[in-house]
């Protein structure tokens, strides 16, 4: 199975490395990350640079696209690079899939007229600028397009992928191996177990990035 | 708060970007990712290049280090390079601390003697070479030592971290911004709770990476 996992300028960098350190763990699955041209994509704390090893021409058809989310999301709305390389990619893969913010990018390509989908849980409503039905669900899967909500969740994601590609017995084995046995010190992941207040504070603090 | 990861060839990503992704959105922390020379470093997969944008010599005394693991380790425990950064880098940290294997790299440094410390499933007896006690936690703080289970711990062990560098309510912000409310999809993270068999077929595939 082939990945591409495409970088674009202020991408956030565990929306692509969870599934990445998932889905390269697995037996006979490469991961390749692409960009409009090979070279170095900085994240969106500007201390993090990942190198695109491939450029979108390079890698036509990936049998898994992942779509990171991050504040540069908003400027990659109209990367037609990009958004070209998502629709014509998308009639190949086994699975097209988002991490958070990500989720617009597939809408903007026009992935998701009248499709279950979700992202991070601030921006849910800005699914419905592309006509797609927003559910607040960690991982949401309808036919081949599959969408994770913020940026921790690509690893559920990753995994529930790996499952459904090469049964449970190997998903568990990496889940495993990445001892994914996950222990949040506060139960405060979610709008609806966060103390009162505290999504709106997380929202004024996340529009000062975008 | 400065924070400083060191990167070596083969180092898992996720156990370096999970933490510095938790971190880096903290208001007030800077994470710099460093290495003998600044450049380009590759994953445990070859498939993932990060940049290290700072030498050894450049950060001397950060706030926090963050040593991840991966199936580099092995040589980095001879890397006098990092060990000789990591030794005089401790001796002015709020907190010394590592993810997965890196904890090896700390004993291999000579900062585990006598120390609690934990470390991947697999690899726990390794710790009593350096003269650590091991422990099978998720995150172990002895001091100003903390150390992080395999690879997924270090997003919790930056959450503890940071709740007690800057009070609880900004981790709680920073963990509902990523929102990382885990919903793992299979119940087998630790060797307690995995099929039995399983453990030991994932230790015969880690084997041969190392």
């Amino acid at each position: 199975m082939h990945v591409a996992i495409p970088l674009y300028p202020r991408f956030t960098a565990l929306d692509a490395v969870g599934p990445y350190t998932v889905l390269a763990m697995a037996p006979g699955c490469t991961v390749t990350f692409v960009a409009a041209e090979p070279g170095p994509v900085t994240d969106d704390q500007g201390a993090l640079t990942l190198t695109a090893t491939a450029s979108y021409a390079d890698v036509p058809a990936p049998d898994v696209i992942v779509v990171p989310g991050g504040p540069g999301t908003m400027a990659a709305l109209s990367d037609e690079a990009l958004l070209g390389w998502i629709r014509q990619a998308h009639e190949h893969t086994r699975w097209t899939t988002s991490v958070c913010t990500g989720s617009l990018i597939l809408g903007a390509a026009g992935l998701l007229t009248g499709v279950k989908a979700t992202t991070h849980w601030g921006l849910m409503d800005l699914l419905k600028t592309f006509g797609a039905e927003p559910v607040s669900e960690r991982v949401v899967t309808e036919g081949k397009i599959v969408t994770a909500a913020g940026v921790s969740a690509g690893i559920d994601m990753a995994l529930t992928l790996l499952s459904q590609a090469d049964g449970a017995e190997t998903a568990q084995m990496v889940q495993l191996a990445i001892e994914y046995d996950p222990q949040p010190p506060f139960a405060c992941g979610s709008p609806k177990t966060a103390p009162e207040g505290m999504p709106e504070r997380v929202l004024a603090l996340m529009s000062e990035t975008i």
